[in-house]
């Protein structure tokens, strides 16, 4: 089995490690978001990408959905202290990675490479690949102006309405080395259950990835189950947006895209939707949603 | 009274202290010694300054003599997993100090501007000036060859034997804003009991500085009692190159720049040493201490 998957953070991160688990890690490649990169205390972060790294090293903080469990704050308090910004909270740990990172890409590595190097360490078997080295930034059109992702998602905790979605950087950007042949030699393209708006289409956006994924067989699974995300502003977005907020909303913008999509199975998808149960939060619970996903799959 | 302090990084930091707890924080102002600077995992780090900071600011690890107390190393043991260096040991704490100042570099604002918004940040009352905001670096050959100070003295444990020391940079560096102002206007320079080779001479090595320190009365407090110094490779460094282990072969180092030579009561000094209390190592004694400082020299 070869298994590429579109993902996002803590949705896509769920996704990609049920299926790593059902499938084996080597069968998957994870193909990341970098739309909500951000540098922040002079630090690259790349939070998509970071989640998907600290699920699959089993270092996630599963309660809270982000950052490193078993984590102290006390750089960013001191930080606090001499007046920095800390709206984007930071922990030790995470800061140690962060750290790492951002000196191997002053140092002229790639994104790829350096997220190849992470995965190694932290000995994760999926092979993670940004969709592009290049900078690529989701801006978030909004009545207050337009802002930069992260300043909109944590900053001002998604409050204002979304009118618009800009990739900024996404046409000039290359696919990174790997992305196009992972998805040509996929024997399936999964579309992971993360937003379309910030997650999923800033990762199509990028030139070439479309036409690649469009000529597999693909199938997404719905971030929604009953009209509800299992965190996020997904529902207010496709309303706001001008989509239905529900399962058959999110297939709507996959239509041209997707062949099978996936729904809860007490879920109103859209006609020709395939159930299944779609329910990953629980890590004990991701061997067995992965196996039911490529029975259905597969 | 006003007093200019040539200083070091935990000698140096303890007089200054010591000083300031006597005669008032806004009396002194600190010239600090940056030849000890170095860039480690993408960060500025300016350990002699920094070992003020802390001591002035009661957050150094007083027992170890370096580094903030009550500190945690989560951040450095992430980077040692992703196989970072980490000879040089940062704590939590320690790395916010250094991501906040690291970024107000990269943002333009010279060294002696971030080291002043970190004294206010840290209620520290004492002026503390690095020497210069141009780049000097201390480098210490060695049978080995030339190495960077922190490498030979942090990463090697200075166990080669030091043939000579050079401060690169130091013929084209400018003394930073207000440091030659400071000196002129002091009542008194004082040269801490630190390392003469790698904190005092790499200060008076930038241009302008010997000279205006020269000017003024200057008393130099002896870094070592009884031929051994609190801290460091002092006595073998002075054997290296040529000079006696001793506190006379200290002050024929300064001979052409020291007015008043001060010893501890039990040492042998060089002829004209005034004996005085110097023993600045537990807090509690600094105020004291500094008072008999100030009785002898003012």
């Amino acid at each position: 089995v070869s298994i590429a998957i579109l993902c996002g953070g803590l949705g896509g991160s769920r996704c990609v490690d049920a299926l790593a688990r059902a499938a084996g890690p080597e069968a998957i490649t994870a193909i990341g978001n970098v739309g909500d990169d951000l540098e922040f205390l002079g630090l690259h972060i790349s939070p998509d990408l970071d989640t998907v790294l600290y699920t699959l090293a089993g270092l996630l903080h599963e309660e809270r959905g982000w950052g490193v469990r078993d984590e102290t704050y006390n750089a960013l308090a001191l930080a606090k202290d001499l007046g920095a910004e800390t709206w984007f909270t930071l922990g030790d740990r995470d800061i140690g990675l962060h750290l790492v990172r951002t000196a191997w890409l002053r140092n002229g590595l790639p994104l790829s490479e350096a997220t190849r190097r992470l995965t190694e360490a932290l000995g994760v078997g999926v092979r993670l690949l940004p969709v592009t080295d290049d900078r690529l930034r989701t801006k978030i059109l909004t009545g207050e102006g337009e802002l930069d992702f992260q300043e909109w998602f944590v900053a001002r905790a998604h409050r204002e309405a979304v009118t618009g979605v800009r990739y900024e950087g996404a046409d000039e950007a290359v696919p990174a080395p790997g992305v196009l042949e992972a998805i040509d030699a996929a024997e399936l393209v999964v579309v992971a259950p993360s937003n379309p708006f910030v997650s999923i289409l800033p990762i199509l956006a990028v030139p070439g990835v479309f036409a690649a994924v469009a000529a597999k067989r693909v199938a997404a699974i719905s971030p929604l189950i009953g009209g509800k995300a299992f965190r996020g502003p997904l529902p207010e977005m496709l309303v706001s947006l001008g989509q239905d907020a529900s399962s058959a909303g999110v297939a709507e913008m996959y239509s041209d895209l997707v062949d099978v999509f996936l729904v809860a199975p007490d879920d109103a998808g859209p006609p020709g939707a395939v159930t299944c149960d779609i329910d990953m939060v629980a890590p004990e619970r991701r061997e067995e949603v992965g196996r039911k996903l490529l029975e259905a799959l597969l």
